[in-house]
């Protein structure tokens, strides 16, 4: 599995890790150590400088790179602007006109099983289940000079690389890789808004810099609607990328900064269509600073003596050149390039010490640290130093008193990833609301981000699940923005009447599938959201609204067939569809899942759903059920999205609908049942190695998930207080809140076999219900779990 | 001639004109008189608030809008960024992959022979020779929704009208015209930033308005890199349309506001290659307020009853959708479309007071009044209410202290256009110089414009005719900006060697035409704006500068052959090419002009020319060979951008180069051949009707020679302070001068037989040489010519 684990790394920050389990985390085991035995009462609190150990060196970004992971190996800050990563191929969206299909595992831009790498460019999702982006692609390359990128099968014929993993370095802020073909060394490092490079180059009169403003993800050459290049002066280089691809309307400003002057530069310009009326005027393919149109390349020659670094400032604003070139300046004034790297080590590390942890395995340290790694990669920082952004109507806005983020992926992150951040990025999570608030006072319909990205929507996926994220920051006092006027653009957002089936939900209470397909997944979801609404209105005292959406969140009944115990798709007459396969993922009524895995999706009601079904015991058999069913491979290969290891039996973890259903257990008599699910779903959908994750990593989404499980607790109901407890994957570990408290967790007797919960203390008091407040962690305290190997089928009796 | 003028028309502000010469323009006439007659002193001191009569109704938009002149014949105010006139055909720039010649006719969108109207768009060039704009296009229809615009064969299948001149009306500010297939009345008035139309509909259920975001000028529906659309309510929608037209990278976006809600809205996306992954999600076609794509056609529905007025203001902006709304608020806040058009009318009528004359014929007030609307078209405001606007960098700049304008038609317009600016418009000159310097500072070049519009360079013809504007601003003391650095920026653009062959004439001293084409036209108009450099230097005291320019201002010596006694193409091994036809414009060496008459441009050295080319009494000769030898029609059909009429023996009126040529007679002993034939341009290249024009009006060039010439003197070389005299049309003026001074011309014995000049006095001396000072001018005073029929050949001796 972990084969990215086993190659040789030049780093000299990867970790050393010594034989045996006795010594291994010896730091770490100290520092905890050292917190709980300092505290005596209760209530621990942390210092303001908590301990910063390096928990860097166990986070590995390769994780995921391989096959549906669609996470990507470069280098970035916590939730940092720039993403500076290599891509290895240039993937065209259609082919002869076709789709090609293969454009999807591109996401990232990598993929580990390529042979060569294109370059690198600054922006990049994390784990998403489409693609864009792939920003400003720079590539060293030394000897004739060649301006097309050349294929994977032909990578002669072009600008690409040969490189090896073995030579191929990936750590929190830092890349590093061989360009075998060129004999390049390339580091890579970034700041927030700038992204630096560091080219090693043999002694050549022929060196490039190649900056293809052509290349992109998805759709490779193909997207731009219109780029803008000005050489400045020798060394910097300013302009714009404007593209039409998932974001619709989307325009990217950069300034690049050379260490060295160039000795000479140029254009190839691909355009057809494109007015050329005085390109004959000048030279313009030579030496001319001003080059626009759809389809550039450009280079910047050099003269390179042995092992002479070439250094590259490349910052990106949403505003203007002007804001990029400010960005530069105000983050990364020098050209010290162990500096960059050193800092941004420095600020992983300080979001990573937010949890010290201590486990059993080594592979379990970097599982953990590579969950959170992944979990603060977004959503990202969307403005310039000076609070300038660009908003959803195109205009320019500044902000006063939050950072913007963009890239929310709500479908997805509504779910763990931001009631996680309500838990260890509370700050961040309050500014993400503001972002969303902005995205909605900018919306001209109006409604809260759906998937919105560099302002834009572009409307993925299904639900209104900002509403959510903003319900579980207000019920949870995370609550940092004007919380009426959140409340006001939840309740706005759900009466949007024309969006996607909601006038049949409002006006029948639920989407028929002949008005509008997946109706089933989305009568669901717009039932928990507006559950999540009311949450938010009884916290604000909003009785009416309350009122409203409470009685709405109850339309998930209106599609529960009870002939068969399924949720099933129904139509505008009133009858249920009536060819119908619960185990099918395709034209069932359900997007990204089935009715088997679907049917359970009433999270904010799973009481009411159980005694629905037939009761607690026939429930608790139907989860069994779940788990060890074997799915036809017929089902399978119309699953989207993940590997067949990211199923369990007809649990699809690789897809988020079912990431609460082991959960469910705690609302049967039977919790026990959840302990050693939990453990294997841990154990077997997240392992290290490229190809260690069991489907995309959604933007955080799976990694938040791995680190609720692995703390012992999750959040089924986001807008509710309640944590469902679980089965912890940790031996120990310190959490350290933002408001100064600290919530530590001991898993006595933790061992790979000891997957069941004897019982559970918090400061000491045996806990009752298999459940935890969100109020009582923020007091701080002490979450003791007594492991065993065998289940305790008393247990909160 | 004046067909136009015959037409019936339904203004109310249409003049009217009583039989006769000897009532006819009474009111002016008093007003002079008035005038001449309060004062006692030579100096004639205006009062602040001068005589202003509605000269507006002598002002007929309609000359020059068929064949070649390339005006239009909309609503728009002095120098207005607004310019709303309709367009009357969709002209693709190529028809099966070649050039259409016919999209030349279509630079100002209207063809006055076209029988229908493809509808009203807010930006228009005023008589260029290349063309692009035409943003916005609105077309009010009943009936069954049509969103193509259909053809000129078959204009049933679009929305376009059918139209009569008949019922047409084009006075300053104010357009009107019966849309036949509609039974629609459009009525077009404007601000400088908002476009107002009213249009009358017949009683309707199915009545549309169509914003066609495709439309546009120069390669109709391809030009297009993105647009953008909101409806923010179903009163208002925003938006921005991105082009790559002549101007690479332009932008402009919009506020448009309807005075009655639509009841429903849609539109009609045309693109292939566009991301539409969501657009099955909702109903993207009807009631969809976001839109966007390369290819949008939008409509907005309404039911009327009879006779209703549906309104629309349309803002436009180079920043942004929120400046557009400030520019809409703060100009129209209203919906009084009378107050609109009047104070339109008002603002046209205050500048064109500036000069109050009477003529000896109809024909002559209305062709004075039109040249005087013609050079006040432009170039246009280009900046919000607050001062900002979109720079040559693509940021967004703050101007301080003056006017940002845009649409510099500079090789035609330094000639004579903005001289006639330092004496009539001398604050908006300064103005215009301060935004050259803008642009200079923004280019990364950095050049001054060569010919430039909306925040881009299109580097259409040749020289760097910039420095003649700054010199003759600086030499006239009309420098309201940092002189010094407005020097610097001249020097520093005729210094760039890559720059349209400079670097051979830097080197060599002249454009070796087998290393760029057009080697004579270059060299020639180099010296001459070196020349022009230099006299801005002297007048700064800048002597080193003087010396390295008045030295280069030489180079037109480089280019003369003796042999022939023409200007003629060199090769770079210091040759004469040897094919030579100094008859023919093309392949010659010389760029919209043959050697016959670009021989002659010397503008800034007469006398040494004439020297060279064989003395006083052989020059003369020369000068009438030109306006008497036969131009056989080989030569004339190559003659680029102008009419038959345009050409007058072999001096060619209708393109540039010749301007100053007629006035080259007082460098000889023959003064006198020059007014004959002064008087003759003006009668045959100047006439009423749609056809008036010779050529293009060239942004204002050719008017502004026809206002020149009227007054009876002409800026030979700008950058000199003298003044050529000719022979006056006028019989009286009175120009009132932004300092408060007021010079009055006096035409004795005016009539049209009466072409000569027997004497000039100024301030009642009499002058003994053709020359006058514009300093002398500026202190105001009386310029009195005395008319005969006969030469005087002593005049002047």
């Amino acid at each position: 599995m972990s084969q990215n684990f086993k190659s040789k790394k030049v780093s000299p920050f990867r970790p050393f890790y010594p034989k045996g389990w006795a010594g291994l985390f010896a730091v770490v085991s100290l520092l905890s150590v050292s917190c709980t035995n300092k505290q005596e009462t209760r209530t621990i609190k942390t210092e303001k400088n908590f301990p910063s150990a390096d928990l860097a060196r166990y986070v590995d970004p390769m994780i995921g790179t391989a096959k549906m992971g669609h996470t990507y190996p470069g280098a970035t800050v916590p939730f940092g602007s720039i993403q500076l990563s290599p891509d290895t191929d240039t993937i065209p969206y259609a082919v002869d006109g076709k789709y090609n299909p293969d454009v999807y595992k591109y996401c990232a831009g990598y993929q580990y099983d390529d042979k060569t790498i294109v370059g690198f460019s600054h922006t990049h999702f994390s784990g998403t289940g489409h693609s864009d982006l792939g920003d400003f692609l720079i590539m060293p390359t030394t000897g004739k000079l060649q301006l097309n990128p050349g294929t994977a099968d032909k990578p002669q014929n072009g600008y690409r690389s040969a490189f090896s993993h073995d030579t191929e370095t990936a750590e929190p802020a830092y890349y590093s890789v061989q360009l075998e073909d060129y004999d390049i060394k390339a580091e890579l490092t970034a700041s927030s808004r700038v992204g630096m490079h560091q080219y090693t180059f043999p002694e050549s009169d022929e060196a490039h810099i190649v900056l293809d403003l052509m290349a992109g993800i998805y759709n490779y050459d193909e997207k731009n609607v219109w780029t803008f290049v000005r050489v400045e002066n020798d060394t910097l280089v300013t302009g714009f990328r404007q593209t039409n691809g998932w974001a619709r309307t989307r325009k990217v400003y950069f300034a690049m900064s050379f260490s060295k002057p160039f000795v000479k530069y140029g254009q190839a310009n691909y355009d057809d269509n494109v007015y050329k009326g005085f390109w004959r005027k000048f030279d313009q393919e030579e030496n001319f600073p001003e080059m626009a149109g759809e389809k550039l390349r450009t280079y910047f020659d050099f003269k390179t003596g042995k092992d002479e670094k070439i250094k590259i400032k490349f910052a990106i604003s949403p505003v203007s050149t002007e804001g990029a070139l400010a960005n530069m300046k105000a983050e990364i004034p020098h050209w010290d390039f162990e500096q960059v790297k050193k800092e941004g080590r420095e600020l992983w590390n300080k979001e990573l010490n937010k949890a010290v942890v201590e486990t059993t395995s080594e592979e379990d340290m970097v599982n953990f640290y590579t969950a959170m790694y992944h979990a603060f990669l977004g959503p990202t920082e969307y403005m310039d130093v000076d609070g300038k952004y660009r908003g959803l109507d195109m205009n320019i806005h500044q902000t006063k008193d939050f950072t913007n983020y963009t890239s929310f992926s709500l479908w997805d992150t509504y779910r763990a990833l931001h009631p996680l951040f309500n838990l260890m990025q509370t700050e961040r999570n309050a500014d993400m609301v503001q972002s969303m608030l902005a995205h909605y006072d900018q919306s001209v319909h109006p409604m809260l981000p759906v998937w919105s990205h560099y302002a834009n929507e572009n409307w993925c996926m299904i639900g209104y699940h900002s509403v959510s994220v903003i319900a579980d920051a207000i019920v949870k006092g995370n609550a940092d923005f004007d919380a009426e006027h959140a409340l006001e653009a939840c309740v706005q957002t759900a009466r949007t009447r024309y969006y996607d089936g909601l006038q049949y939900y409002l006006d029948m209470g639920y989407v028929p599938e002949d008005k509008n397909g997946a109706s089933v997944s989305k009568t669901l979801e717009y039932a928990y959201d507006d559950w999540a609404i009311a949450q938010a209105a009884k916290k604000l005292g909003k009785e009416d609204i309350y009122q409203e959406f409470i009685k709405r969140s109850e339309n998930y009944k209106n599609v529960y067939d009870k002939a068969s115990g399924f949720m099933r798709p129904k139509l505008s007459d009133g009858s249920f569809k009536k060819e119908f396969d619960p185990l099918d993922t395709h034209g069932q009524g359900f997007i990204e899942g089935n009715s088997w895995n679907y049917s359970l999706y009433v999270p904010h009601d799973p009481a009411t759903m159980i005694t629905m079904m037939g009761g607690k015991e026939r429930f608790s058999e139907r989860l069994d059920s779940l788990f060890t069913m074997e799915l036809p491979d017929k089902y399978f290969e119309k699953t989207e999205d993940i590997s067949r290891e990211g199923i369990i039996g007809n649990y699809v973890h690789g897809n988020e609908p079912s990431h609460h259903v082991v959960y469910l257990y705690n609302w049967t008599d039977t919790p026990w049942k959840s302990q050693d699910k939990i453990r294997m779903i841990l154990k077997r959908m997240y392992q290290t190695g490229e190809d260690g994750l069991g489907g995309n990593d959604d933007f955080g989404q799976m990694s938040a998930w791995y680190i609720f499980s692995a703390f012992g607790f999750y959040p089924v109901a986001p807008g509710s207080e309640d944590y469902a407890l679980g089965s912890p994957a940790v031996k120990h570990a310190n959490i350290h809140l933002e408001n100064g408290n600290m919530l530590e967790i001991v898993a006595e007797n933790q061992s790979e076999k000891n997957v069941f919960v004897e019982k559970v203390e918090f400061n000491g008091e045996s806990l009752k219900e298999p459940f935890l407040k969100h109020g009582d962690i923020l007091k701080g305290g002490k979450l003791t779990f007594y492991m065993t190997d065998k289940p305790n089928k008393e247990l909160y009796k």
